[in-house]
């Protein structure tokens, strides 16, 4: 089933996670080209994939940066949950109408493979029950969930209309090397940094709400065995099967980095999914993918990064 | 349950649907205020209500028009399914945008209650079973139906987030006076007039595949049914539950108007649903509601207005 010599347009791929599907990609022998706004922000150009500078949105550089290109990854996404709050008008304009203005460029067959990388965290809102399988009601609480969801709905129909191919991914909540521990999503490096640096760490609600974490290189090696087992127009969670809360990843941190933060509760975020796990049975059952690394080398991983990272920067 | 003295604003109020919801509310009751960029095109303005001229896009226009109001019913629609497919951009930036700007607004409370016009024929996709019921997955074929679809999701979300009452209707096909026979949606009107006029009647595909069609009225009275009954964030079909072929439709209008039309077949539409009929259980199971029109008086009602409407503009 594998695709010979394909070359992959990564949109959006130089963040967090295209920059570990550029490396899995790399390592399967597969041409990478990505298409971003901005380069990487903790590496350099990656040897051998070509980038073509811009934005998604607009259709002139789309079109070049697609051309030769037998699949795309479809990682930009303009908001994270917390933000899309504040505008979600702009969620829907600049999010969704991108989105739907690059797939209807499609149907002329300039691509012909789609992953879409929706939203495991985002896309169910509170589930009825867990773990949350593939076929759960899909009750976002976000505008950045409803519009991840929709993009999701769009892409069916153009399938269904044109014929396009695509795989539907829905990860957990990934963490790693190269998650920025300054940003504005990505528990894991920002609990890290802030121990490292004796600052309060706020917590909304209770901490103990449990919620699904998993390895970057795990989700980028899951989603290249979708990949190669065929576009089947289906959605997969690519996920742990694990609930965690951030107290016990706290305690998880602290003993890595050898002392102890202080904790901070503040008022729980009313969009914030309370408790959920995603069953990955669906890719087990597709690719035999599971889950390699542990949560305590993950871990451990990322704190060397964060290290290294961190000292580089202040010399 | 009654609301007592409630004020509803009808956005997009003027049309045919709107038109029927008007009669019924004033009937029941209520005061009506009615926000749409257009006159209605059968009737002169309706006696004891009250008209704002504008888009509800156009927040200044809206936030006067709501004020006073206890309840919204939204009726507005920039694109039907077919025209939907042309520009599928501008259905989610047009149509979803000025919706989420809209309920955006109301998070600070100008209005508490909202009736969604979602749509039973759309929101479903090819159905799986039938009838369909309010519990099957939501798989839209067209752009404007995906659209419908997130404006549900985005109303649930501002619910939770923010307490918005609401109530979303999903009906089947409507029919009966004041539908435009010279517009772009609603085949019963369509054939009248093109039997009454000798014109060939073209159908998209073989005129077998059944759809589920409501008198007007039965409709405008399901929906205050629901009112009455309070705003319980629910999704209802609104149908009689019985699908019909556009040719059966068409031998009951050739048997009311006494001739029989010439019959094109051309190729069908890959945006139709196929086969599509609605289970009107749950709104029974609340309410009470079932249709009380047969579908005959329905057309003989559609005829007759249709015959002193073509006759009055021909003067």
């Amino acid at each position: 089933m594998r695709q010979e010599a394909s070359r992959v347009l990564l949109v959006g791929g130089n963040g967090f996670i295209g920059s570990h599907l550029i490396d899995e990609l790399l390592r399967k022998g597969y041409s990478v080209r990505v298409l971003d706004r901005n380069p990487e922000i903790f590496r350099k150009a990656v040897p051998g994939v070509e980038y073509v500078t811009g934005s998604f949105a607009d259709l002139f550089t789309l079109r070049e940066a697609v051309e030769g290109c037998d699949i795309l990854i479809h990682l930009a996404h303009s908001t994270v949950p917390s933000t899309s709050l504040n505008h979600p008008e702009e969620e829907v304009l600049a999010s969704v109408g991108a989105f739907v203005n690059m797939i209807n460029c499609f149907k002329h067959k300039a691509i012909g493979k789609i992953v879409y990388f929706s939203s495991g965290g985002a896309v169910y809102g509170n589930p009825e029950s867990l773990p949350v399988f593939e076929e759960a009601r899909a009750k976002p609480i976000s505008p950045y969930g409803v519009a991840k969801l929709m993009m999701e709905k769009y892409l069916y129909m153009f399938s269904y209309l044109y014929g396009l191919e695509y795989i539907i991914v829905r990860p957990s909540n990934p963490f790693g090397p190269r998650q920025n521990y300054m940003g504005e999503q990505g528990v894991i490096p920002i609990f890290f940094r802030k121990i490292l640096d004796d600052e309060t760490i706020s917590i909304w609600g209770d901490g103990k709400g449990t919620k699904d974490y998993l390895y970057v290189e795990d989700l980028a090696g899951a989603v290249v065995s979708l990949i190669e087992s065929g576009f089947d127009k289906s959605i997969y969670n690519i996920s742990s099967g694990i609930g965690r809360s951030l107290l016990s990843i706290i305690d998880n941190i602290s003993n890595i980095c050898g002392k102890r933060p202080n904790i901070e509760f503040v008022a729980k975020r009313t969009h914030d999914v309370s408790n959920i796990t995603l069953s990955f049975d669906k890719i087990r059952n597709r690719t035999g993918w599971v889950p390699t690394t542990t949560f305590e080398d993950g871990l451990i991983q990322t704190f060397k990064w964060i290290q290294n990272t961190k000292s580089n920067m202040s010399k």
